[in-house]
């Protein structure tokens, strides 16, 4: 019978055991643990609340469990409640009574807490690097092809042509936020509830501030009730990591319409496509499908945990549990994501001229016509309309605006004249002319403003 | 090189294999991919498609692999992308070219929907069974305590005494629903995809009628590219799963609530207890609490497989991918939280006393004496208003209505008399004596019916 | 102050009432609501818990009251918690005493409940109407385009040819579970709470059956604490709305990607299209957009009530009333998208030569080369590692199958002969010819038994 | 016909005028809309785009149309798509043909999302006031409460005695987090997209800085396609307000629980109280319980625009515009929830008398037992041990500690002594003198540090 259970007359039933244990996927955060753990004894001797000796003892015997862990030596037994049961039972064989000292000061409510946060602090820093690779891959991508013009969607209907290299550098952008959103996250993680014991604080004389230098900790928690139910730090992460993953989902269903045979802008590498069991000629973008679709996975965990957090009073309850398998899997996810996409990206062949010839099928001048007429003295209003009848009877006649004779132009509006075909896709984009827009000037200083941003970051 | 990329130039990144692979969690689905090949097989040569030998090799080779995995002996090799893959590549290891002929007629996409269908039909008998094991377990309770007094609550207030095997009841009911709810999402299970190829249908003489009464499928699917995509059946369980979690989160709400010092209404057993690790006389309802917080997490799959499945084109698309493994952590956590709560139910202890002290000193029956003045000729709305200031008034002197005088009484309305003191708690509860009312005889009534329904379900 | 008051000391705060009235959206139910009293009031009656001629009067006054809502000729007052209150105190004004009679044996709790239930069969017996509508606009869409051929799709790829009728045959499919989704559900909504009180039934001699009768309820709640806090079938509906939405996405994902200039394989009328402030040439498929967007809305309301729900104790909580905005905007969002996809269905413009040209410019019919082998006594793996090298061959070469000489066939295969130049993608579709399949006959076929289906619906 | 619409043949649909207007719900945000056209206007003229002359017209008849919109006299035509469309074609019937040049240089896309984060932008500045306002709350209930002790729940089991100041601190700690969000958010807000154009920037010589500095925004967005589809702000401003909720339905949940009959520690306000249609007894916490409820709705707006957002392609697309009716009702709701917890958490009345006798009843103390003997010796492991088995003698005895003489604790333990008397709730409080802990100094100083805090922010 568990320890913790000196005043009940029977152990738990085998059923609850198995359902209420963390142990099988709590273990990953034995690293953790022993950190803590080590840092809390180091405290307990240098106040006299344990003696010194026991606290050596105590450090040893950790740190060889760490190693047996390490080498798949360690037997996780599954009547354990938690890793931290687990480790500290396994102290017990190692190192006999003064394994039971370690416990003083501190519950498994401060300490699970401790872990957690220990684990988030370096995931979020994983995070901001792999994000960081993924922003490098769309800046090596925008440099590589700064001459592509494509056609800029809305609606996704064509609509005005953009330089290849501005569109990607969006994706710059959309990453460049969710690595500010991570850093903040990782401000509010960086606080150490250790010394919150169950729920009010402990009864020794223990130093906080010791443990949070111990341990990289910027600051101690000011709440004991909250340090132990605070789950916020997690919610964070699962927010902003909701949002990253949305950011690769937009990246990924133009991947998979850009790739199809009708668009045809690009081609994924086949390292990074995937074949048919029954049709021979398939090519299909798996990646960008499972990007896209494991983007509702995080999203579970995210409402998931949001729920179970709903209507909790305080401190600490059970249902906190459930955080973990959350987290782990949405880390899981989105560091995978972000690997396997940046991968893609760098390796995507582009297809300029297919880009182009859509460019010159559509009607994507038709702003540059209306901007045309404004310049010569047109309401824009005015020009629009004029120019939206001149699509129509385009459309009708089957023409390009190139291919439009300029008296068809000037029924139209007489303020059109033969400058009017001067106006093309390049003209089109170096008109763009403003600080965020795709002319091309504008186009380099982004990117040398990226390469500032990603170097100091 | 996997032998589905016959057209690459090269085999698939390291990364992406394991970004993509299935296998980790798709082999859960072994025992339906051999299932479903054996009739697959058996109607290819009952058709004359295959050699009637080679689907006697093939159906030998399956059974042996089924065994294999059975008894842990087959290795899942990680380059495999999925279960079917796996197999079918073990199966040639096996018994040579004739495994080649096992892929007629069939794409992954028909096979792996079948595969899941046969899963989820088996899921769906086995929760049926485990909610009428829980439905059991609150009769078996309301049986036992049918004597047992206990305030009913509106916003957690003492609002009017009720028997407690009516407030058990209600659990019934909600669970009797969820089981309809069950069933009706069997039938839309209980369709046989196989036959759709990819997308369009197979060019072979097939017999699919043959291998749905092989699978012990009702119907065969009507249109072959909603077949292969079409997953409502798996969000279908998912919202129905959510919603019985939903009852078993009110459930252990107020187990939770009740179980505490200041309501004291019922102790949990020791077995399905926990214990504090620094505090000695803490008992924790975990199992209640945990049930509770694993609600969130099949909301999150739900929503998390809604997502995925938005805005996907037809048919398949590897986003679908996404289903498994929320299904598979819905059901494991809905059938183990049915097991678990049902015994944690069975087990309690209830404490009539307590309840029966709580029902006394709140003003349980102010109700019951306006509905004394109404049939005494009093509009129900003035008697309310009546029986309000006599609340009121009795809170401020500190006396419970049967400790209130006569004179009192008749301070508020003339229409009271000497019989007010006859309303108590048990006729309280034995005038509310209509269909779904909680009298004795409508409680023994349900009790019943109940158990009717539960014989014939 | 509210009559309901009497035993406080003070008004509500201000603040607090214009947090909890329910008046401003509740309103929507006061048809349902006067339905209720007067099946209620003549029941008293009938029963002889009040007297005839108050019940009369009731009657009488409460059909006033729904004739001046109706003509916008009530007054809302603010102060009213809810349209319960709003109708009784306007009914006290008209016929003074005898009103306060209503509200015998009976709460708002079991009122709210019926009325919600009155109103969710209408709305969806509307909503089976409306899934009906489509899928009659779809069967009138295959029953016209039933020579056309279109690319049949799996990861956006082209895959295998079908007829666009059997494209559009899958939705129908989908709409069809829908509508047994929805009719499952009106099962379990049709059930009528009134009678249950405000947890524990009532305390006077009703009649439940004759009210039941009275509104159209096909049985009676079976327990009183369940039937008040039961919104079941609210979570219900809005699962069976998100699904349907998550249909609707589906389709629209493909309306705005065939409408684009790259596929071009519809356009989409002008009644149902936006154009741009900016941009004169642009068409936008708006309808298809926000329909997609708006599946959103849906699941946000489904996830938001089960979040709502989770951790209630019984019975009724003031937490319920969130139930109500959720539906209304769910429903008004499900009617009108149905409605609107409906229409934009109707009159899209189909392009069969786009469609065509797509099928030709694709390797479409690789699976029909690899069977063409299986059937001249190859296993389906080896042929289709035959054809996938004869695609990348192809490919490389620029060439489509009936581009290449049949020598070039012959170095993949000895097979090969010259009948392979027969397989098209009529032949293709047409081998595809069982139950299910895209062979012309079994569209034929289906879409008689779609029709069956329709006109028994 | 709409003057976007001069390609088109014919005008939209009724009903799809009807789905697609926004006007209905963004007319809310002509304020902002006026603002951000008068900055443009003003540009325009000092660019030289426009005459300046018509800017003078321009902003004359802005300013007029927002006087009478805030009068109610202006008339909201449903036939318009949405605000920009409403103001602008009043602006062209107040000062014809020069409001036709207002839309140079500009979109709606760029447009809306300027008046979007305007609007936000206000929006969090109400919600960081609003936030304060509640801490400020819970600062004076716990400065009045300095020496009330409430027992400290784990598992909602009486786990420890703490300060009721130190646990309404907790809820400062949880706020304060939450301002730290908001502010975050708001420095993501805080950037002006106007400039953008439709998607690739606009093709006149404006100046995007001075636009900002008109309208308060501290820096232009870097990318016009990332700028006109980003939604990030919105999203993060869903989130920050989910994890609020769910702290206010925290507190919420504990209101409820705490002002029950059995628990009795708190009493609720009258005007913060609601009473019953049918029990006249009843004091119904409805304020709580709705906030509880409400959590839900926001964690469903959420949920829908994150699943809105996801596998949109760049740029604007239709489904953006229902950002807007979710963060409406999302800010109405936290901005209405926070005022009105606020006032019922500043009007409660505490009852210290039900606390303590809460306090007493339960076995507190267990834990300062423990430390007793580890403080004579004992490891913490045995120290649980012997008192967790002193507990369950105590209760089988059915004594409190302070009822149990020395000789039967001596049973327990060698190392008891008469000191052990000296343990009582007090001392155990001030026990926990640890940063962050419940020890009245302790408490007094996180009093101090709130208020600076406070003062501060």
């Amino acid at each position: 019978m568990s320890h913790v259970r000196s005043r009940f007359d029977k152990p738990a039933d085998e059923m609850v055991i198995k359902y209420t244990t963390s142990l099988p996927f709590d273990k990953r955060l034995y690293h953790e643990d022993v950190r803590g753990s080590i840092a809390h004894a180091r405290m307990l001797a240098k106040q006299g609340i344990i003696p010194p000796s026991d606290a050596l003892e105590i450090m040893r015997g950790l740190l060889e469990i760490e190693i047996d862990i390490n080498d798949g030596k360690f037997e996780f037994k599954p009547e354990m409640e938690d890793i931290h049961m687990a480790i500290e039972a396994r102290l017990k064989e190692k190192i006999g009574e003064a394994a039971g000292r370690l416990h003083t000061a501190r519950s498994r409510n401060d300490q699970v807490a401790t872990d957690l946060r220990l684990y988030m602090k370096d995931v979020i820093i994983w995070t901001l690097e792999s994000v960081r690779s993924l922003q490098a891959a769309f800046l090596g991508l925008a440099e590589k092809n700064l001459d592509v013009i494509v056609p800029g969607y809305t609606h996704l209907q064509p609509a005005q042509p953009v330089l290849l290299a501005h569109h990607f550098l969006a994706y710059f952008e959309m990453l460049q936020r969710d690595k500010e959103r991570f850093s903040d996250c990782l401000n509010r993680t960086d606080v150490l509830p250790l010394g919150s014991g169950a729920l009010a604080g402990v009864a020794y004389n223990i130093d906080r501030a010791f443990v949070a230098r111990e341990l990289g900790f910027s600051s101690v928690s000011r709440n004991s009730l909250d340090a132990v139910s605070d789950r916020d730090f997690v919610v964070e992460y699962l927010s902003t990591a909701s949002v990253t993953m949305m950011h690769l989902s937009r990246l990924s269903e133009e991947m998979v319409i850009w790739s199809g045979a009708e668009f045809g802008f690009i081609e994924i590498d086949d390292a990074y496509a995937t074949g048919s069991s029954i049709m021979p000629q398939k090519k299909n973008p798996d990646v960008a499908e499972l990007c896209r679709g494991k983007t509702g996975r995080v999203y579970g965990h995210l409402i998931g945990l949001l729920t179970t957090l709903k209507g909790l009073p305080l401190a600490y309850n059970r249902d906190l549990q459930e955080d973990k398998e959350a987290i782990f899997d949405a880390t899981d996810t989105l560091l995978m994501s972000l690997k396997v996409v940046g991968g893609m990206v760098e390796t995507i062949k582009i297809r300029p001229e297919r880009m182009l010839s859509s460019v010159d099928r559509s009607y994507l001048l038709a702003t540059d016509l209306a901007d045309y007429l404004v310049k010569k003295g047109e309401t824009f209003r005015n020009a629009h309309g004029i120019v939206g009848r001149l699509v129509s009877h385009s459309i009708k006649e089957g023409k390009t605006f190139s291919e439009l004779p300029l008296d068809e132009y000037l029924r139209f509006s007489p303020l059109f004249d033969q400058d009017v075909f001067k106006i093309s896709a390049m003209t089109s984009i170096d008109s763009r002319n403003n600080p965020g827009g795709t002319a091309r000037t504008r186009v380099e200083e982004a990117l040398a403003e990226a390469k500032t941003l990603l170097a100091g970051s």
